[in-house]
This record gives structure tokens, C-alpha cells and sequence, in this order.
């Protein structure tokens, strides 16, 4: 690690959320975003991490609008602007899938023109979405500024972070800003470039400024048909250090996935909830209602580090 | 200075263009992109940059289309997509102009509401034409990858560069890539957040990665009328360490604090000419065909270090 490896906040992390690309993009269609889930997370997240009046920081034309629409004049010193302290990270969904899948710029060789193309490609569409999602968050008032990763001097050594700002995360987040990273297209060390995920980002970024709990916000998280239930103790078969509530008929892979990135996290003694994003329950989750005793009818994972 | 003291390069950076945000941007209007220029300044930077075929490396969806417009299936590995050294610096024009002096996010004062959301708005601005710039630079084929000062732990004290992750800009380089920078709101440690301008980041790149040149690519560096003419030696009122082949009816503040900015870059060593975008004249400067002997019929600024 060059950078970052011991970075002190004036006020301990509350959360990192992780916004699923799932969530919040169409996933059959080429770079949609999922406007309704976005406008419903984005006002979860100013519930949970903020109160009193809305101040729309999104000052940039609209594009049914060709100038200013919103009140500059109208934002007084009498309001305050205070926030929680948290931190957004979002995956890529339909943003940069077909450009990494299609040129293979997870894998890595620059000197092919196919991957160094893609690389660049890719940062578009996801730098893109970045860009989109801080606006939905403004919109709201949450006073939100992107930081991308490979801006930010993250790189991977055989696809493991190498280095990372994580000081600029830090800082911001103590001038009282919610910074807003993604998964991206990265240098590589060792094959050149890759994709650091969203995922491995929270990991890094919890190691070393340990937030109080982690919510990722799914698609489907939850089984509609309610065969969720509480398992505690924890399975045998899981680590027996880590708690998880886990649903019964849980059959996908990336949910596996999922939880055993989420169970890391854990080990570090902070708790995670996995929740469908834009419901009550993610609310919950997001607000940290459900840290003590999950309520009976809450509904999503727990993943939980046991002190024995 | 935190970081980036000593980045050496595998091969020597040949130069840092500055996009002016009026040459690229229509001033009077609200985040409006001035394409015509933006596209010839596009072509031009390739053609100082490039040579050989053109491949699309923007694959996100177009305003007119519904899906992916490149033919990626017929990007070949026979193509070859070397790029010599060049950093692009972009202005912000009408994009950041509003939401920055509206607010006062150069002043600082981050506990007043206006100013954070001032900086939030700005930086949304901001983003979004680098964004379209590096959008169109792919376009044209250029490898481009946008670094977000912010994002890349740029700070300042009292206005002046405090840290600044150049190593960042030194490995996208030495991967094969165009790093495209651009004036950002940033933290400063005295005052809480400023705005960074350009010229500023140009200048601080240019002490440490030594270009053999950089342009400055504006919207009127030269007087139409070809009321030029080149001074030699150094008028006696000037630096006379440098030599300025200068403008004699140059009336514009402007055009002098850009001068002095760019003084101050000459007497690193480094040539430096200010030249009208999209224009022959820019075209020979970025093609480094002025560096020697200046054609006369060349018309533009040249500040140049005199070694006595």
C-alpha cells in the first residue's frame, strides 16, 4: 500500500453504502438508468443520513430546460447542511458491462488495441453513471461529489488493491461531503489494467476507516414470497465466527458471492445488511435501526462478527 | 507537497495542451459545448499525436441512437495505437463559471449552506465537460482517460497547490493513455475549498514532468486584423530571461495574466505559445514545428526561456 494505510476521521464512519448496478440501472438496456429506484434511494439515503430543509445542489441545466431551474437565491444561511457521515459506492449495471465484457479489459494486455480502447470506453460509461447518480443524490440534497477510483490513484497487483487514496475519501468526507465511488476500470501491475469492483472498494475502504455497519442495496435481495428466515446460530458450515440470517431458498450464485464478500467485512467486526434497495427494509437498514436486535419482520441478511 | 515529488517517466512527456474553456464552450450560454471547436481541436490533437488508423473509443450510447454505434467486433490487433506523450488540461468556460461565482466556492467558507452546495453544483459542472471532452477526444481516437483533480487528492493552502497525486498522471501516461485533467473545485487548507484553475495544474505538472513544450489553445490569442508582430529580443519592461514574441495590440487582462502564467512555466525551461484554437497556427504549434525557428508567417504567442 503506498497511500492511505492510516487515515484518522474527525467523526467515526456511520455507514458505506453500496448502490447494486442491478439496482439502479436497467440491466437489459445499454446504459438506462433505473430512474425510479435512483429517486428512491437517493431520498433513503438523505433520511437516513440528514434532516430539515431539502437544498438542491444540483445547479446544472436539465435536459427539459434550457437554463438554471433551480432557486440559488432562495439558499439562506439559516439553513443547515449537516450529514451523517457515509459513504457511496455503486457498481456499473448496464454502465460499462458491454464495454469491459467486449474488450476484455478485465483481463488485462494494453498492447492489444482492442483492450486499451475498452479501458478508455469503459471509463466513459462508468464515469458517466458516476456523474449521474451524484446529481440524483444533489437533487435530493445530499451534498454528494464523485470520486473515481483510478482518478483517485487506485491501482491492483495481480488484481488485489496496490494503492489507494483513501485519504481523499477521509477528507472529504470531514469537509462534510458523502463521497460517491464506483467500480472502474484500473491499472494493473501486474497484466496491465483490469476492473476493480465496487465490492472489493467497501473492503478496502472499511479495513481502514472502519464504519459502524455496511448496507449493500440489491435488486433482489429478498425473496417476495417471504421464505426468509433467521438462522442464529450461525450454520456450522458457515464460518462459526460470522452470524448470518440468511434466506432459506437463497439459490443464486451472486448472492453466495455476495455474502461471502460481505462476510470479510464482517470479520473486521462490522456488521453488514444486505437489503432490496427502496424498501422499508433498506430504510431500516440504511437508518442502522436494525444494528441491535433485528425486528421480526425485517426483511433481508445480516452478516454479523460473534465476539466469543 | 504530499505526493508526486519525483515521477519520472519511462518516456519524456512531449506536452501539455491547455484547452481554454471560452475556445471550447459558447460563453453566453449555460453549459453549452462549442462542438465545432471542440471537434476541430479534437482532429488536430490526434493529428499531433497520433498517426495511422482511427478507432472510436467511445462505445457509450449516442443522443440520436438507441444502442452502441462502433463497430468493436472490427477493432483489430493489426492496429496499432501508439500515442506520443501529451497531457490535456481543459478550462471550464460556461460549465462551473455560474455555479462557482454564484456561490463563492473560490472564497471558501464550506459551514455556509450556499458555498457547499455551491462546490457540489460546481464540481457536478465540471465533471460533465470533462466528461464530453474526453468523450470527444475518444471519438477521434485519442486515448483518453479523465482525472478529476478533487479525485486525484489534489488540495491547496491559501489558493496555492498544497498536494497533488502527479504520479497518478505520470502512470496513466506511461500505460499508453492521454490523461485530460481540468479546473475543479478542490479543499484548501486555510479557507476550507477554492477553485483550481487550469493554468495552476498546468504549471505544477510542468515542473515535474518537464514537457518540451506546452500550448495554450484559445479562443482569440491572435488579433484577426494581423496586428502581430514578433519582438526580439525581450523588450526591457518583460523578464529578460524570457523572450516573448508577442501580440502589439494585445488590450486584453486576459491575455497578460495568461503571459504571466505562462512566464512562469518559460522559465522552467519549457517553450511556451499561446495560439488560437482550430486554427493552422495551434495545429503547427502542437505538432512542435514551431519550437525552432518560428515560421513568419506564424501567428500566435511564443515564450521561450533565454539561455544566456
Amino acid at each position: 500500500m503506498e497511500k492511505g494505510t492510516a487515515t484518522p476521521l474527525t467523526k467515526p464512519l456511520r455507514c458505506i453504502v453500496k448502490l447494486g448496478g442491478a439496482a439502479i440501472t436497467c440491466k437489459n438496456e445499454l446504459e438506462k438508468i433505473n430512474e425510479e429506484n435512483l429517486r428512491a434511494v437517493s431520498i433513503h439515503l438523505r433520511e437516513a443520513m440528514m434532516s430539515g430543509e431539502i437544498v438542491d445542489m444540483d445547479w446544472s441545466k436539465r435536459p427539459e430546460k434550457a437554463d438554471v431551474s433551480v432557486d440559488v437565491d432562495g439558499i439562506s444561511d439559516q439553513i443547515t447542511l449537516e450529514s451523517s457521515n457515509f459513504v457511496v459506492v455503486h457498481g456499473a449495471g448496464s454502465f460499462g458491462h458491454f464495454q469491459a465484457s467486449k474488450s476484455g479489459a478485465h483481463k488485462g494486455g494494453l498492447d492489444q488495441s482492442l483492450v486499451k480502447a475498452g479501458f478508455v470506453a469503459t471509463r466513459i460509461s462508468v464515469t458517466s453513471l458516476n456523474l449521474e447518480i451524484v446529481r440524483a443524490l444533489a437533487r435530493e440534497g445530499i451534498p454528494s461529489v464523485g470520486i473515481s477510483p483510478f482518478s483517485g490513484g487506485w491501482t491492483t497487483f495481480q488484481r488485489n488493491v496496490a494503492s489507494a487514496d483513501v485519504t481523499t475519501v477521509a477528507k472529504t468526507i470531514d469537509s462534510g461531503f458523502i463521497p460517491v465511488l464506483h467500480g472502474d476500470a484500473v491499472l494493473d501491475h501486474s497484466q496491465g489494467c483490469t476492473i476493480l469492483s465496487g465490492d472489493v472498494i467497501i473492503r478496502h475502504i472499511a479495513e481502514i476507516l472502519k464504519p459502524k455497519y455496511v448496507v449493500f442495496l440489491l435488486l433482489t435481495a429478498v425473496d417476495e414470497e417471504g421464505s426468509w428466515r433467521v438462522v442464529n446460530p450461525a450454520p456450522k458450515s458457515m464460518n462459526e465466527q460470522v452470524e448470518i440470517t440468511v434466506a432459506a431458498h437463497d439459490t443464486t450464485g451472486g448472492m453466495v458471492t455476495k455474502i461471502s464478500e460481505a462476510a470479510a467485512i464482517a470479520k473486521l467486526g462490522i456488521d453488514v445488511y444486505i437489503v432490496k434497495a427502496a424498501t422499508d427494509h433498506s430504510l431500516k437498514a440504511l437508518k442502522g435501526e436494525v444494528k441491535g436486535k433485528i425486528p421480526d419482520d425485517w426483511m433481508g441478511t445480516a452478516i454479523r462478527f460473534m465476539r466469543k
